[in-house]
């Protein structure tokens, strides 16, 4: 099977696609699943987080402890990040480099089968490949706000 | 196009991903059409679906009957399947089964475009390859809940 | 790495289904940001919607136009669409002409952060490539509706 593409300036194959979706739903598991040390293990070392307010978490103690302290407000609901519209563009000069937008959005359900929504989010990552295997080195998270100004 | 992959034990191609993929929007189209052979007949003839309440549907006619039951439910609704997150799996010793797993969200938007939701649910798939084409052997549906206890 | 195929009768590859969502990935960006010439130049010169109330718009003036118009609606809220479902057929014919269908949802979030939704839609687009990038040449959008007629 072959068929002609050519949308991206580096564009993406179908099974780089497939990887990094993949790693997002390993990933992803970890969070949903609270296992904070699983899903610090999907991090470099070095690995950061700059969540929507502004706060930069810098390597995996950082992370853990950050998570740990969030812990209590999961307690009575199951949280599921979901994901859309992944624009993966594979660094020009280091194909184990990878910068990868997405859309989030984030359900919590209670106990009752009740679903709340967070605010949806637009991430920038970078990925690299160590051994083999991706790896989050950095993450942006920016809140949607509406492009406008507010009505006076 | 080559790029360098190896996130999974066992990697998924771009080409299976997919197909997979497309074979689950066909089946969520025939479901959310409420065409309820079309739906069985995505599965194969001994398939099971365990509700996410742990009632057991075997085989095509029990699970034709128990979708007919409960149609009056969706008379003035639009149901839509979502579906996040996709982990496949293909078989070790086997390529013509693969393991899937993903996140699912319904939405149900009634006549005046009210949309409701469902709670969230993981769902855990067997498919497999008859004369060429996928089908669902099993499929065992988790309502997604708190992993920490209640506060007491 | 190579894996048997087979679930449409003309299958898409993996770096063709990749290419597509990537295409809208970046299509949904720019409809979200209200970057209105920017979408109109994801459509062909002669490119056409119709929204679900039956509303034609033909080629890129009257689409950028009937835009503007609605960009006060916008002022407050943060718009996302998410798709889901992707159906990818290439023409049997013509290789640079793709039939693509999709569920959509439309989040609005406020700058509150609360978040309300459209009711969800099913989308019917041709896609066509030109010099290679691929376009959208004709979008018809139906606003999904109960099956089962209301009870009487």
């Amino acid at each position: 099977m072959s068929q002609p593409v050519g949308t991206l300036r580096q564009q993406v194959t179908g099974d780089l696609y497939a990887e990094v979706q993949t790693f997002y739903a390993q990933q992803m598991r970890r969070v949903d699943a609270l296992d904070i040390e699983g899903f610090a293990d999907t991090f470099t070392d070095d690995g950061e987080v700059v969540h929507a307010g502004g706060h930069r978490q810098s390597g995996r103690e950082e992370m853990i402890a950050g998570m740990r302290a969030s812990l209590p407000r999961y307690r009575d609901i199951a949280v599921r990040h979901w994901f859309g519209h992944l624009i993966i563009e594979p660094d020009a000069a280091d194909e184990d480099t990878l910068r990868v937008s997405y859309y989030s959005l984030v359900t919590q359900t209670d106990r009752e089968g009740k679903v709340a929504f967070q605010p949806t989010f637009t991430v920038d990552d970078v990925l690299v490949r160590r051994d083999g295997r991706l790896m989050t080195r950095s993450r942006v998270i920016h809140r949607d706000t509406p492009v406008a100004p507010p009505a006076s």
